[in-house]
């Protein structure tokens, strides 16, 4: 049995589809636990501890709060704040203030930073509080973890949309012979590599993916690309949007001050444009480039049933553990071993995790690094939760020609 | 009974989640008729008729042309040619070679440029042939009919995208703080003005929309954003591919060569971030930009039901009226008056709608021309087919701040 005071909880980083179901999970874990005297949401993530900016999550109908699985973004608002030295003395006040002994953050690699920040504040203060991390990227990059809560909605959404997208392509490619799919992914190409699943059928796109592990090499590229053409008469190429060159500078990413975040990340996309244009000006092919951009990793559409459990499960995780005793710690998801996917909860210390970022292994990408290997399909197929819808698939039985 | 021969069924222009519906309607109304004694499907649009390049449509399994009605993008493949002079002989004979007495054609304005060129060369020749167009274009720019299968489809991937879209960028505002979705729709507004569908409380996105029938103004762009960053500090645009200066121009298309099409249309696209780049570099504001491109056009993710029935209405009509000895028209979808949304089918001659495209209604946008009207909204709704998923509303009672 813990201390009793309430528990604030709170999102950070960019929304996924997902996000919302494990603040419902922790929410309703929470409610369990006669520890948990109240429950605050704090607005913007931990700037709406900073303003006292907090909602009494106790005065929700329970609609509202059911209604938390299945919507998307973040229902609390999110920021992308790296605390400083100087908001220390403030955040320790509000928690005070108002008696919050339970801290439940989710968010990606940077908000794991501020969890761990928060966490060692409060030890070094004498104030006990419980701190937990709720896993939360699309971009799937935290390390230790079997993959992150919102990477199977990203990963069902684009394995559907480059299947139509192919599909497009394939049918249309007398006059748009080649389309890039933009993906996000920053650094790491988990979100390029799930395009993968699109694949169906031999010759199914995508045919070609670039990944930011994989220094970009124009040539190759270019030959790649030309190859594919010669057999299909299309190419569909998936490529992050963080590529890089042989220097590892981002082939294109902003350099207008205004789009460098607090942590320093430049506002990368472009990608796809700038390998139109490669396209058309080397290789004289007609080329476009689809760029889902915060669609992608938000929609609603198509988020995947396992990834909505799962991240239910590691908000429910969080608390439970919380009113345990366990603090500073992330909830990581392990893969069960045996036929039938399925994974359990456990959990990392903090500083484990905070900013660091987990690539897509060498294995997971094959020998020319322009698609994936079974060892990644293998990983992947169970996260998107469940077969993509049918399509037919015609024989195309010709008829003999006449003339 | 019209004469005893074949029918071919073809598919034109760009792909959409529907235009399969349609082909599904028309085959299996096929069936029914006599006079339809083998049916043919050509393989990527006319190019199947003039390469005698054509499939056998009755060697598919039952399954397969079921699928057809749930599968996106074009079965039989597409093409953006223009039919020359010189292809008219050969057409007419591959038509002769095959006893092929039906003709069916599913696409937009130059589409329809075909079917109609292709019923004129029969009856020049006194060759008996029932040549019927199936309209078809997410642009929803078609003439005469109240609006086109495939337009429900992408209004409706678009109203779910950017109802995500404007929550994702709600929550992570501190940092990303504006956002430009650009959507298709060449020079008609049809499809941004679909985005409104989106919005479900006051101040929700989309917070402006920019359409291609309203010269773009970049002093009143400008103080049309900063009015609502002012008001709410985020600002969701939705803007049409096809944005126009005040000149008439494109304000972005490709001046590549190979980006131009066989009608001499140009490959557009890239208004988005050149929005981006205006509001970055003249109100210092960070924006970015989604561009779903080709997925928002083909997507089976959110394929209107409403539009998925209407499409292989229209199929079944065309195939129908032909064996009745109809030719030389194109469906057309009009709207029962009455309260409860209903459409029926009638038919306009071929000559009417090729190469013609309809413009949003001045009376569809508003009087500041960055929004639509009621009036747009009550005649869009009904082709999204239902609601959109619900999400919660967090009722969001703030705390009393202690400090």
């Amino acid at each position: 049995m813990g201390i009793k005071g309430n528990a604030i909880f709170a999102q950070s980083g960019g929304p996924t589809a997902v996000i919302n179901s494990s603040i419902c999970g922790a929410i309703k874990e929470a409610a369990k636990h006669k520890e948990i005297t109240g429950m605050l949401g704090a607005i913007n993530g931990i700037l709406g501890v900073i303003k006292e900016n907090m909602i009494d999550l106790n005065k929700e109908s329970k609609k509202n709060i059911d209604l938390l699985k299945q919507t998307p973004s973040s229902a609390l608002g999110s920021c992308r704040y790296k605390l400083k030295d100087e908001d220390y003395e403030r955040v320790l006040k509000v928690l005070q203030a108002h008696n919050i002994r339970y801290f439940f953050i989710a968010g990606g690699n940077d908000s794991m930073d501020t969890a761990n920040k928060v966490f060692n504040l409060a030890k070094s203060k004498n104030y006990e509080l419980y701190v937990m991390g709720i896993p939360k990227t699309v971009d799937n990059d935290l390390p230790l973890t079997d993959h992150c809560p919102g990477y199977g909605s990203v990963a069902r959404f684009l394995a559907i949309s480059v299947r139509d997208a192919g599909l497009d392509t394939e049918a249309i490619y007398t006059s748009d012979t080649v389309k890039i799919v933009e993906t996000m992914g920053r650094n790491t190409g988990w979100i390029t590599a799930a395009t993968a699943l699109a694949r169906e059928k031999e010759d199914g796109a995508p045919h070609l993916m670039y990944f930011p592990e994989i220094p970009f090499n124009k040539d190759k590229f270019l030959s790649d690309v030309d190859k594919v053409y010669r057999k299909l008469g299309y190419v569909l190429i998936t490529c992050c949007e963080g590529l890089k060159d042989e220097k590892g500078e981002y082939i294109t990413a902003s350099k207008r001050d205004i789009d460098t975040d607090k942590f320093g990340h430049k506002q990368l996309g472009g990608v796809g444009e700038t390998l139109v244009s490669i396209i058309a000006n080397e290789l004289k092919i007609k080329a476009r480039c689809d760029k889902p951009g915060t669609i992608q990793r938000v929609s609603s559409m198509c988020a995947s049933k396992v990834d909505i459990e799962e991240a239910y499960m590691v908000g429910q995780t969080a608390v439970k553990l919380a009113t345990e005793g366990k603090s500073g710690y992330m909830v990581i998801l392990e893969r069960v071993p045996g036929n039938v996917y399925k994974c359990k909860t456990n959990i990392v210390p903090l500083e484990e995790v905070a900013n660091k970022e987990k690539k897509l292994p060498r294995d997971f990408i094959n020998d020319e690094s322009n698609w994936v290997t079974q060892k990644f399909i293998d990983y992947a197929k169970p996260l998107i939760g469940g077969p993509l819808p049918e399509y037919t698939k015609l024989e195309k039985h010709f008829v003999k020609k006449l003339l």
